[in-house]
């Protein structure tokens, strides 16, 4: 784990590293925002973003401006790249498959699998990496996410229960299985089966294993430009079904960009560290 | 004035115009945080800023993180490009000189003159066009800036004090005649003629013109990287050599870039509101 970069940030520190992964068979990069209480040597919660198509490591510590309140409730904040990348790893027709869309799951089929081990390398390589290397109160991380990222989220905190204890999303895309960015993704990734694709769908995930977490944020803007993509209805009805207390605000006039998730990020900062921390 | 983008933040909107420019000859983009107040009719205050070489209109509304409280305080953020561009353009050897380090000043030397007039860009034509088009309120405008923008900000102020009621930059280029970005901006768009450089340089426009404004605000990092080009301590000294009221914050640790600059953005935005509210 190398540290590339390092800059004072509100009286924490935001870092970018890289590392040689294992599951992604090559070098990676993920930021993460060291809080003041963090640097005087204080355990944190942490808080896992992961981002949606086309973004890296970066695109969240610039554009989500969440480095204010997370330095005040003494937050640390990881964001992993969203693929794996790299002149030898596989690339897709367009943005939406391949390097900066890997959909945070771990591929099955060629050409995809040998380096797209998202899921992998998140909970098995990067949760354990900083959890040992940096200041996180082990037992108080949670997951969020945006669109690609919002699905990875909602995934992964139902794949994993037992490593995040607390779930919110900006704008995800709920039911993969039922749109065009999921149909494309999941037939490369992971073939046509499916039964498999139902283990990689939010909505799915909760109808099969139910409620899990206390509570589920999601924000969602009324003029997303791709609201067709993302079904919140579904994950609605789904949790009305299993009994998970779902907040899903609608907000009048947001689309989908970071203009957006600026505008909300404080109350997810604010929603995590409420969970992370009863 | 052709409105290119609009996104909804903080209630309100951030836009992104073009225009085609009689100074500069030809288009050029600014952006334009409208708060929800002036979207409802109601007159705000504004604060022009100034970005620093390479930067663009885009630059501040991403990294700076000043929606928020601009939102809030109910502010009028206007941000220009850096420089003329395009391909009929003079372009620099290097990044700073020439399209995207236009200096904020009047080029007379070719083959600068044509296209880099900044000065009378911002003050002559930007200017009286938002005011006319925006819901800005005409006696309760600010400006402010980052390093080449600060310089900018520093010398506009003190040129037309009519104009601009605020002032406060950060790390900005204090006294460009003495700095080796300054003295190759100047000796290409000005020439040789040092009284001519005197015109446009912060601590000999002080000097020269005496105690302007009733307080300038000036944020600076000590570990910025670009310290040497700065040259702070000159302004302090022209400052208290002409009574002029100068709060010069240095901040160990911090550097030259926009984390630096998201972690004081809300001190800047309160300072011009109580200075444009007065």
């Amino acid at each position: 784990m190398e540290l590339l970069s390092k800059n004072i940030c509100f009286d924490g520190e935001q870092r970018i590293y890289q590392l040689q992964s294992t599951h992604l068979k090559g070098l990676t990069k993920f930021s993460a925002y060291i809080p003041p209480q963090a640097l005087k040597g204080q355990k944190c919660p942490a808080l896992f973003y992961l981002a949606g198509l086309t973004c890296t490591e970066e695109t969240f510590i610039i554009k989500a401006h969440a480095q204010r309140l997370a330095s005040q409730l003494g937050l640390i904040l990881i964001a992993p790249d969203t693929s794996p990348r790299g002149e030898n790893v596989a690339q897709g027709d367009s943005w939406d498959l391949g390097q900066g869309a890997g959909f945070y799951l771990n591929a099955t089929q060629a050409p995809w699998a040998e380096h797209f081990q998202m899921e992998s390398f998140i909970t098995n390589e990067l949760y354990p990496l900083v959890i040992k290397a940096l200041a996180i109160q082990s037992d108080a991380i949670g997951i969020f996410g945006h669109s690609m990222g919002g699905h990875g989220a909602l995934t992964l905190a139902w794949k994993y229960p037992n490593l995040f204890k607390s779930v919110s999303a900006f704008a995800p895309i709920c039911a993969p299985s039922d749109c065009p960015w999921g149909e494309k993704a999941f037939s490369n990734y992971l073939g046509n089966d499916q039964p498999e694709w139902a283990q990689h769908d939010a909505t799915q995930l909760l109808l099969s294993k139910g409620q899990l977490f206390d509570e589920v944020l999601i924000d969602q803007g009324i003029q997303d430009q791709f609201y067709s993509q993302l079904h919140p209805e579904k994950y609605q009805q789904a949790c009305d079904q299993v009994g998970q207390k779902l907040t899903l605000r609608f907000h009048e006039g947001y689309d989908h960009g970071y203009y957006f998730i600026q505008s909300f990020i404080d109350d997810h900062l604010q929603f995590h560290a409420l969970q992370l921390t009863k």
